[in-house]
């Protein structure tokens, strides 16, 4: 069997959750999120964001949690911005459109977007009422590319939204990974502060399941509730999604988890970039995108499964490797050492 | 701590998925349903049905099952006919009507829907093209009201949904409950023969979550999938639901857990009947509405927890208790015990 | 050629409208509303409504206003309360769940809502988040029946409806009729009062197309103009509406040609009256149901065009007779004749 | 008065409409597309056509028949193929978008496509169903920058969408001018071959309001209706529409107005053109795009009204100039007298 670079969410769950699952099993819990421990996952979320204003809902997965957000904020007439490389656009099979709502998309190098990026769009929407009105900047962080945004870059970011009565939201269905690159200084506390709504992944960081939606803008909180249930993402037993997000913010876990993917990934990154290989991107998250010979590409194929991402030209392909909070060492220095040997 | 009666969600799941969980939790697996456990499990089903020519999908819950089988299938004009007690009509926060569609309900004494009840909307829906057109019908094994269809009841339906071109479509949130019943003759395979969709029901019968749906209409299997992505549905990690429905469905398992809970709800229904209660409706499933003196309720809510249903009269109420996967002997004899001694 | 009572858009227009359109036809004028005739029949109504606070828009047709009225206030969850027999529940294709919003219906006896039919719908929706909100309460004057309501039965509704935050919106598609009713004391001021937006309706009053909506609560008017468009509603030639707007209200125009047809009405009814004729429901306004002999009917039938409306028994059926802005007295007169010699 | 060549939609319409309607103003006709004007009128477009397959409805404006064809087509995980300078997916406020279904965008020069443009959009949405399906082409002719469409690239496109399954739609807003236009040989009968659906604009054709959508695929006819009513389309005095289409539809009436409308264009086209003034498109239609000297364009300003389109540098901007079916000679000539004099 090889083992397999091609994402994060390739096994189970970290061993605390199954643990957890155990122990709790036959305790009789309220259905629908009222069990203890999804409130117990929540005081710890809103402990680490040093925020208690905040209402935080589990959903299921990325998808579902971006077309709850985005439809329970927008009204019909009103539209997303989104990096081009934004998930809604490309892999979500229309679901953001399938509410009703445009999404207006900018084409940009590293798959973040700043204020220069969206004033032209907002130049370009101002024949009312002919036009969609942009009102809600969707970013991701860290990004489909990998990339990371900076305390400096989202505070950024948030000053010019709220200036243009915009609202901010972050993908972050690899939050963890985003916080805790080497390259970024930002913490959860500050994302909490710089963003209207955002959502911490748990499928991609050792979760079974699971995205914790935080409102912080007390005005999206009114009733949200309502729409998480009309989408079918109120799970019967919330406490599926409560034990998970309890045990991973427990003792940080959670952070750990996604600082282990980064370390795995930045150990292949600075081996390839011993060989002088160059990249797609300039990452430093759990997604890296090396530019490498194909017939090395073809060598390391034979013991590892990874995405070829892009054609280069005929003799070099870029592939992706992501790494995970279970990506072991072993994996990582066998798969170096065909690049030291090959490469 | 109280022992509760009051859904059949309270627990965790049986605990061989918990195991199968912790056996499986590092193997690496390919992503959104084409896991080994997900194929695996639809095997199982099938050859249950006896049908191989069905497609099968897993999503998390019931609201999500309903909302994407409907949409999926109606043209933007079609309505659902559905019995008014119907999961869809009162508990769903609208799901239905959030994809654009009109449910036309119709009152009846048990909940579940004949030719004879759905005639008069065909012809009161005639008003081209000023009215909605009804297309697919909508019923609920067991039903809402603890109640089950028959074979015949079921073939006489169908049937008459073919002749009228309206798709059948069963809500099986406890389509293990209605197979299992005392009442009923009904088997998998004749559901899979008899209805275009169904599902299977796991949240409710001894899974974390979980609902197979089941397309045994060839028509409407074409592209299915996108659907599941658009709503929100597809899981990264869709060997959870694909473990859990392997387990479910090894040895009849699945159909044992719902015969356990009906069997414990029949054991406190005819220790009440001895007692000449007498009941809301007639029903051989988990769920049962025995009518009591408020004083006996409020005995047994001193030991126990379930909901008061309807109020009758001043010195009567009728309670709702519903027996799950787990229910033990012992839950069920200090019931019993308190009835035989109070009532 | 039979004279027709089937309804009251049978005919063109009022041929003051024609004549302003061949007088007005080669003026070059800015499109989408912004044209000076449209500004002056804006005016016109406001200054018959003694409110200049209101915001009105015109759109083409009843199905076309209701749609972007009902979806431009309700959020996903919110829904609609309304009477049975509520145009938007049978006659309008499922326009309004086709938005996403489910209509709860009452069933009543004359076709119109009081506090003690709307109670019951908020106690039973209180089950947070599993159902829908009740936020928009939909009247029709005069109704679906033929039925109107008077100043003091509005403004219990209105005070009602504020008290329990729920938004009261008028379909007046037979506004003028409602209000010119001998049975009514209401005036286009006090509907202005006591609603939150509602519409009148010219198509069923001597114009070709239009209605006007008018949003009274201010909460409700911000960016209503996107929702016109992005349905389809905003037309380029918006002259078209405003042209007809601004002759019907000049004068009272739309007033004196609704009570032309309940006049025309009136004078069936007191004939059939004093044959001792019942009707199925007692309206005052340009819609009435007398209860005939079939024989009777039959003989009608020869000379006239209406619909036959309801089978009451083997000898007798219940028509539907319409006038309007351009039933003249001899086609009245001819049908009273009848009536005389054959009832 | 300054004359305007701001749009082709100023005045109201041609005299013969307003004719039709004085004269059949009192005619009593079944309300909702049934009388026998609109009856005459798809007679008239379909032998035109030279086709009587197609079917033929018709509703008020362009935003409005494209919602309801493309939202009647397409199931809810497909989208629209259109040029970046499509109608839909910058002048309707998000109108598709609200009906569940994405645009996909094409950068195009001209704003046509082409099969070379489609094809690496249908290679790139291969990822099912993480992605949207591509199953509806969009063009215009004459699209948003005047240009057109030759039978020749009608016919390839046409063949490309059927090896592709993809349906073609033709928005017609301007089909006249289009057809009529020299530098195109297609006819109505090339167009009703050539797409599955497409629609003959009336508002800037000369009639009040209108478009005639023609389903020419009999797969997408069946139940059409239903759509035109549920978006709130389907007129009650149906005849407003038939009256004018009928009048437009004889003698060719419609085509030549079209006709007169790309001769004065190209009349100023001309003049221009022997001043050297370049274009910023090549077009042959009523639409025309010269760059002027801003100091020619602020003359002209002093006597007609017209639209600066675009900056082109501190001495130069581009301007738009519409002429319509009622554009006279005195203004094209006058128009030219100032170019000639102080061009």
């Amino acid at each position: 069997m090889k083992f397999s670079f091609k994402n994060d969410y390739s096994e189970g769950c970290h061993p605390h959750i199954l643990q957890a699952l155990l122990q709790c099993n036959y305790d009789q819990q309220a259905g629908y999120g009222e069990d203890i421990y999804s409130l117990k996952a929540k005081e710890l979320i809103k402990e680490k964001m040093n925020n208690h204003d905040s209402e935080i809902y589990f959903v299921s997965g990325g998808t579902q949690a971006n077309l709850i957000i985005i439809s329970s904020i927008l009204k019909p007439y009103q539209c997303v911005i989104s990096a081009s490389t934004g998930h809604i656009l490309n892999n979500e099979a229309g679901a953001i459109e399938a509410t009703g709502h445009k999404i207006v998309s900018i084409e940009t190098e590293d798959g973040k977007l700043s204020p220069l990026d969206i004033i032209p769009i907002l130049e370009s929407h101002r024949n009312v009422p002919h036009q969609v009105m942009p009102k809600l900047v969707y970013i991701s962080n860290s990004t489909e590319l990998g990339t990371v945004y900076t305390t400096a870059e989202l505070e950024e970011l948030s000053i010019f939204c709220k200036e243009n009565r915009l609202y901010l939201f972050m993908d972050g269905a690899r939050i963890g990974h985003g916080i805790m690159s080497e390259a970024s200084d930002l913490t959860l506390e500050k994302v909490a502060k710089f963003t209207d709504v955002f959502y911490l992944g748990g499928t991609k960081n050792g979760a079974l399941i699971g995205e914790a939606i935080v409102i912080n803008n007390l005005d999206l909180q009114e009733d949200f509730a309502f729409n998480i249930k009309q989408k079918g993402a109120l799970l019967a037993k919330g406490r599926l999604l409560g034990i998970q997000f309890m045990e991973l913010m427990k003792n940080d876990l959670y952070f750990d988890l996604a600082k282990h993917a980064n370390q795995q990934a930045m150990k292949i990154k600075n081996a390839l970039k011993e060989k002088d290989v160059i990249f797609l991107s300039d990452t430093y998250t759990n997604q890296i995108f090396p530019i490498l010979k194909n017939m090395l590409i073809q060598k390391l194929a034979e013991s590892f499964e990874f995405y070829i991402w892009k054609n280069i030209n005929e003799e070099f392909s870029a592939i992706r490797l992501i790494t995970s909070w279970n990506t072991s060492d072993q994996a990582v220095s066998d798969f170096i050492e065909i690049i030291k040997n090959e490469g």
